[in-house]
């Protein structure tokens, strides 16, 4: 008889034969009691979550038998990632990207309606006020890439073209970084526009390329420690919004890039992949811009908007 | 057809019902793709912690179908619990504590063993090298409160007697605090012993009295927005050491005491609820002290510790 902590070789529920009846006993009156100190809380909806995360959160230290060194390791881990959350960096969203909870969340919140457009993660790199362009204008201003004609129409989900819904569009520069993250004060690489009478759009952004999440933290070492990369997918951000249809957060992504597979916030949908066809130099672009012998790429995004929630 | 985010009235697997298959294919295949994030991880059992973590983490949003809102209110609370949490404030261990984690954790780990004595929470209030006092010594120092006679025999699981095993004791002071939460440097409520040739020990210290964990913070407002006391049932802190034999962190608790049921980190056992039975002024003392007349209370506590882990 060992009194070694069990640590089954699976996922098990506890009790399937490694844990004693009295030991499952004492495990359940604690889960028991956790979740009746939460009976009298007056917001059922809070009550709720209460209680099911106490129910989640007991049964993954039961199910894996954490052991004390592995709760302390998770203390300091939290601590790290709490002392390096400001104003500028938030570690936690990081931390939740990382996990699929943020992409989890947003499945939950935006479930398929028709063929309405799907969403992803939000991202940290949005910011109110970016430019406003004409349709046709050109978002990168000076950040560096290769030059990337984007169009489409907006429709609602009876196939209607939707007019003068806001598109606001954001990406990295060539060399993986937002505008936000260069300590001068550029806007670049972002922009918002208009959607025409008939509810088309286009613009002139870059090629989208792959750029890490902030991985100098602890959810890079954490990244590290498993051997996961911070990559993510080459993409281009998009919001969508217009009274009485349901506001759209997505991304675009490139097809044949291999980060596909591997993005490490877990944002891409097969149906937001689309084709980016390169042009040799010299390809006249359709709105007969110059680009002085540089080649380019071209892209269509059609978006549906499904009506808006009561 | 209404888009309105799903609050299942109770807690639900998600798809009972209440999502649609496409839906619960969505959901579920994002699950599988964060497992599989993890699958070339080297080290087996940190996959194993990450790959449980994922699954309860990704079964808790969807069984309660987190709102946006509430994911970002949840980013906001870990924040702050970052935020104060510092070297001499650990709001994260709290958080875990009030949840019940600290306490199935310590269950987990220390099952039970025959007649072993059970273990609980270790609490933030130890240190390193207390006083050492002899066997019969006062624990309180110029801790105010009610003397305490505390006495009892350390045995091993075959009913030996275990001579010189190190006991370690710390309590707050009657307004409910410990030494440590003073600003001055004292050092008071707290002293290390040894048990005699018998395995006897004996102390005076004090009549425990119920005090709130720091309610200051993040941890205390949730407390109270979910109608929770932040109050602890009065207890005193054992950790007993002796080489070969397992150690033992632990509390006695009050018979009596109307918080036992509320113990905000569900700290109590019952067979760690001890009689401290009160004594009229001017009773005779067991060491034959001379209290000035006062009231005092004593108390047993007999303690039986395991063979050590191999
Ligand atoms: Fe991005
Ligand atoms: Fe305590």
């Amino acid at each position: 008889m060992t009194q070694q902590t069990r640590v089954p070789e699976t996922e098990s529920t506890p009790g399937s034969g490694q844990v004693s009846a009295a030991q499952q006993n004492v495990e359940e009156q604690l889960v028991r009691n956790v979740l009746r100190s939460f009976e009298d809380c007056q917001d059922p909806r809070l009550k709720q979550l209460m209680q099911s995360l106490v129910t989640h959160l007991h049964a993954f230290i039961r199910d894996v038998r954490l052991t004390e060194e592995e709760w302390n390791k998770a203390i300091e881990f939290l601590t790290a990632v709490g002392h390096i959350t400001d104003d500028r960096r938030q570690e936690f969203i990081l931390l939740s990207d990382v996990f699929g909870a943020s992409m989890q969340t947003i499945n939950v919140n935006h479930e398929a309606y028709g063929d309405a457009t799907e969403a992803t993660v939000f991202g940290p790199f949005f910011v109110e006020d970016a430019p406003r362009i004409e349709n046709g204008g050109d978002i990168a201003g000076a950040a560096p890439g290769e030059p990337c004609w984007v169009e489409g129409t907006v429709k609602d989900t009876d196939g209607n073209p939707v007019p003068n819904a806001r598109i606001e569009v954001w990406e990295a520069d060539e060399d993986g970084f937002y505008d936000v993250q260069y300590s001068d004060q550029r806007v670049s690489g972002r922009a918002h526009l208009y959607s025409d009478d008939d509810g088309n759009y286009r613009f002139w952004g870059l090629t989208p390329t792959p750029y890490p999440i902030p991985h100098d933290g602890p959810v890079g070492k954490m990244l590290e420690a498993v051997g996961r990369s911070p990559m993510r997918a080459s993409h281009l951000h998009f919001m969508v919004t217009k009274p009485g249809l349901r506001t759209l957060v997505t991304h675009i992504f490139v097809r044949g890039d291999e980060l596909l597979k591997y993005d490490t916030v877990f944002g891409v949908k097969a149906s937001l992949i689309k084709d980016f066809v390169q042009q040799d130099p010299g390809t006249p672009t359709p709105d007969g811009r110059e680009l002085g012998g540089r080649a380019w790429a071209r892209t269509r995004f059609d978006l549906v908007l499904p009506p808006a929630a009561d």
